[in-house]
């Protein structure tokens, strides 16, 4: 029933990561700063958050990936996103983008618009609205703040298309996730409903799928396989948790515990 | 004893947040934007923290209520608050204000003040010190770093008049939190001695201040049934932690796992 | 077998925190504000965080000691921890350095270069790479993002030199730590291999040695007690962690917990 050929993949992408620990620059938003450092650790990866123009071109030549993640914007930070970005395209090590809130505001949309026209990303990864603010234009009020008002099966016609005219691959994540490089299309259907109650649940999605890309050259295998991960983990945490408080915890140890076998046998990819 | 309208009003208010799931806009410090983020969820709204000039005055449009934080304070986020607050102001969206650490420096408490005197809040919270510091010239000093050395008590008097003055609701808050209009008086009783040994909770009282105000038109109402209902699961969190570790966790689990008719039944409100 | 006499400085100087609450001023990066906040108060210490240049010299004045930490640097932020440390120094308020990531970036290797050359540290606490690019010229790409590469016993010697250089204190953290003051060498062995895999321990244990050079007037000393404390509770916390998220709950609980003759008997110092 599951696509076992990407289950074994996740497992592999997974003992990759422990094995080479890759370096995993994020230039992110500041909520989520350290818990999206300690879901790359758990994972096996090495994060590190650097923003400063000054540095950023530096410390992304050290990487396996960059995270470029739009959540709490300002102009300075956009400049040092596009020279990180720049500088990652010219040493093909790959990008993926959340442009979180995009469709909220037009600092967001149009920083998100400029980001994919001026660099080139492996995978962009977010939910329904902020990917269909990236269509067409005057899409700002398409996104209620940071949260969806469309569902990922009201995205997948224009997600197919957006993928192909950007040629990159989109994660659309939600209850189900949709994976679409505009020509295949890839469901994850691992994930728990207390992962929407605890910030930044998205924001560490990214975070992972950066890590996979940093082992694995195909896009959509990387993001379908890391999500996958994390949705297994949200599983597992879901099961033990009273609410919020506890998921966290238990998401970040599940993280840490789920290990290649487990994740061949839990990965439910289609 | 206690008062049991104001716990039935609680118990309606936590019931319209999470039917409503209100938008609450932070510019808040960097030190509580996760935590916060995770408690306004917990509570059942949608935080969205955004805090560059060029958006706010497009995100608060969006919200149902904004909380200003001066607790990481710099003059660019300074003008973004006052931009916020008076947009926010101008659409009679409610705001909160939690001036951090006003009384300590300069910057700090002449902020408080320029904030308070020009952008129009339903509610300000800080502790003792904080609103003191917020009466009268020359008030640096009276706070230390980010902690009280003043009494509610002790900040009484002074509140029923700055209320009045600012015609605004303070609510201080320490062992028993006090909140006035000016004229009427209101204690909550709710809360617990590990509160203290948690950074942010001040912060997230005030961010949940802001979720009631955005459901209710009575800022000393949305302040008392606020602070029962964070008190409450301060206190069951209390019950259960060892440490300020486990009671982090405990804290978000008893937020979301408080309903309406526990809320108005442990809602200590005089 | 141990040192008895640090053993019972430890304890003793915990005791002092709790007693004083002294305030601790923090420049830190963003990914380890909040967890570094809650360790200080844990600790019994009161942390407040403040970086902008306007207010900084005020803040330092009230504080018990300065902790500067580069993790997340820009040019402002650079200004501020200068104009602070010159402060703090003019008050003979005592001052430590984490120098993150250096020897990863130039703007990382030379701005702590330059606060060791503007500023007088009574600590400089880092892993072996970040103490390593201290030392000459040309040090950049010594670091891996925020990870050593190397150990500390590859800094031993060079550490001793450059501490006596810099009239200060060197505190190289790992697997064992190494505290010299260029002429006496110390050693602390506690400590857990989980504490790698949490995002801000060596940051929290910065903050830490902060609170104790609040109390203790001996670098040395004030260093290898911390760490002895911070390394039990980080003992106890790994021999009932399951993974990263249960293991940063009980580090916490752990910190606070701690009483001075449980860290009497625990400690590990040669």
């Amino acid at each position: 029933m599951f696509n076992q050929e990407l289950a074994s993949r996740a497992a592999a992408n997974l003992q990759q990561i422990r094995e080479k620990k890759p370096l995993i620059h994020n230039i992110t938003n500041y909520v989520v700063m350290n818990t999206t450092a300690n879901a790359l650790l758990a994972c096996g990866a090495s994060p590190v958050m650097a923003h400063a123009v000054e540095e950023v071109e530096e410390m992304v030549a050290l990487a396996g990936a960059l995270v470029i993640n739009i959540g709490t914007l300002s102009p300075p930070w956009i400049e040092s996103m596009l020279a990180a970005g720049r500088k990652a395209n010219a040493l093909q090590i790959p990008v993926i983008l959340d442009p979180v809130g995009s469709g909220a505001t037009r600092l967001r949309t149009q920083t998100a618009k400029r980001l994919v026209k001026e660099v080139t990303f492996s995978v962009i990864r977010g939910n329904a609205s902020e990917i269909l603010s990236l269509v067409g234009e005057g899409s700002e009020g398409t996104t209620r703040g940071v949260d969806a008002v469309h569902t990922v099966a009201q995205a997948e016609e224009a997600a197919l298309k957006l993928a192909g005219t950007l040629d990159t691959t989109l994660a659309i994540t939600g209850a189900e996730d949709l994976i679409t490089d505009g020509e295949k299309i890839t469901r994850v259907l691992n994930g728990h409903a207390m992962m929407t109650r605890l910030t930044g649940t998205g924001c560490m999605a990214t975070a992972i799928i950066g890590a996979f890309l940093a082992v694995s050259p195909d896009p959509l295998e990387a993001a379908a396989t890391a999500l996958a991960y994390f949705g297994l983990a949200g599983e597992q945490a879901g099961a033990q948790a009273a609410g919020p408080g506890s998921f966290q915890t238990a998401l970040l140890d599940a993280l840490f515990l789920i290990k290649g076998e487990a994740l061949r046998a839990g990965a439910r990819i289609i």
